[in-house]
């Protein structure tokens, strides 16, 4: 294996630095061995961002952003899911104002969801790209801090926490699988892990149905994809052209496993009834990668991200 | 309040005394926060023995009890439950010869289970007491130690390893919830409060319709109850009249709360879709007290032990 790139080692310490200060606003999420019968040797185990405050790693990155905004300074970022949710506890706890740009067409609950952290509710654009798009305007024209999902050295490098805290709770890790969205948790994790645990297999998860990352990891460049419904929606979505992640990622990943909607349902049951964890969709999607070639992981020890557990209680209802 | 009384005391100092033996053949089980909406200054948080290995608390006392068996003398008990299972992953470890008794009636999956840990099965007896008679007639004749689940000082200290553990794990505990079944976690968990945190106040969980423990305690005297179906299998069933537990159980127990099936189904529910969890009854039966009465711990930590996670799927499905 080939040393590191600067790109890569100076994400690695910067989570390093930032868990330090983070620390205190995060849970550090337990590690779970799986239940599932294994061949003697082999290993699962789960680090469980489900249990995170907000039910997602996406803390870890809005809080880590947050130690860099002046107190004084006004953020901003359009996110009615797991992001917007994060931001909106990390604000509340360092007291930094937050705007949350939401489409017109957003679901009363959610709003109501981020309004009930004191976050500022902005209400614009037809759909949630069109939001963004808004936020990002009245950042530039207001001087607030934008806050990108995963496009952000800081937002990435508050994801690889998970990963230092993982080498802290397990022995080795042979192999991990993380869920692929805009990429902000693996190029974080993966920086980590390519930086202090260089024989740990990087695995990277793709929902069929949503692939853009692993398309432009692909092409070397980043590409449009055809985005259909998928039970991982925490990960679907387009990747931003001048993404940092696409470097990153197409550097740490090892391996890219696509898993269909049936895999990830599976996945879903497993973790349900097995393991004990209802979960969302992006979550059980990095299990359905291992499921996929067990025989492949024997004798080794393999790590799962759990990234989440906020779902729609019903669609996991009829899957479960 | 008024000091412990020696039994007590030396359950707790067993408790820390067989903690640091079993430590490397147990899960240390995460405490993880609610999620549920709090106000401020109140907090519950969830001491997830339904993570513990085999699915239940019962290892501790069974890994306990076999630190004070030589190897040499083959162990007996009868249990195709929590108890069979923790009992024969714990002589798996150790290298015990472990015998386990289980009556005809026994579902051909409990059996199969058991035996997949290389335990000896006997079947003998029309029904689960028959069984347990049997096997200590078997003890008796053959030499062998009998493990009963909860009347043995030694399983009673092991169960009390979960409450050290909680100790260390949180700041400050106002209130904890306990399961009662045979009293067997709560004498030993109640055990380690009164002696290490005597201010929080323990409180005894049982479930209406099983609820034996709780009358002997009231009438000073083991008691027989009606046994009715419970949701919370795992804690239905009488109490030795020789127990143990009834002196101990009755001493560190604050309160006693009774929860019935609507309140036992409601808390699961809850652990399911709020906290992203799914344990068997007798997990959800602790939550259920504390939900009965929120009112009454506003402004306090209150702790509950989440018992185990084993379960029949289809009516865990059934209900949530």
């Amino acid at each position: 294996m080939s040393s590191p790139s600067d790109l890569i080692v100076q994400s690695a310490a910067r989570s390093a630095a930032v868990h330090r200060k983070i620390a205190p606003a995060i849970f550090r999420t337990p590690v779970i061995a799986s239940r599932l019968p294994m061949q003697s040797g082999t290993q699962l185990i789960y680090k469980t961002e489900n249990f995170q405050h907000t039910g997602s790693f996406k803390l870890r990155g809005a809080c880590a952003k947050l130690t860099t905004v002046p107190l004084d300074r006004p953020v901003i970022t359009a996110s009615s899911g797991n992001h917007g949710i994060a931001c909106s506890l990390a604000a509340q706890t360092t007291g930094h104002t937050l705007i949350v740009v939401l489409p017109e067409t957003v679901v009363a609950k959610k709003r109501k969801t981020i309004e009930g952290f004191g976050t500022r509710v902005v209400i614009a654009g037809a759909d949630a790209s069109l939001a963004e798009l808004h936020a990002q305007e009245m950042a530039e024209a207001e001087g607030y801090t934008y806050i990108s999902p995963y496009n952000d050295a800081q937002i990435i490098a508050g994801q690889g926490t998970a990963a230092l805290e993982l080498l802290d709770q397990a022995d080795q890790i042979d192999n991990v699988f993380i869920s692929m969205g805009g990429g902000g948790l693996i190029s974080g994790m993966g920086s980590v892990f390519k930086e202090f645990s260089p024989q740990t297999r990087v695995v990277g998860v793709s929902a069929s149905h949503s692939a853009a990352l692993a398309a432009s990891i692909k092409a070397g460049r980043i590409v449009e994809t055809d985005h259909l419904d998928t039970l991982a929606d925490g990960v679907a979505g387009g990747v931003d052209v001048d993404s940092l992640t696409l470097p990153m990622a197409s550097e740490v990943i090892d391996e890219i496993v696509h898993c269909s909607e049936a895999q990830i349902e599976d996945a879903l049951k497993i973790l349900a009834w097995s393991e004990n964890m209802l979960v969302e969709g992006a979550a059980a999607l990095a299990l359905a990668a291992f499921l996929a070639d067990t025989e492949k992981y024997v004798g080794q020890t393999s790590a799962v991200l759990l990234c989440g557990g906020n779902y729609d209680i019903e669609r996991i209802r009829s899957i479960i």
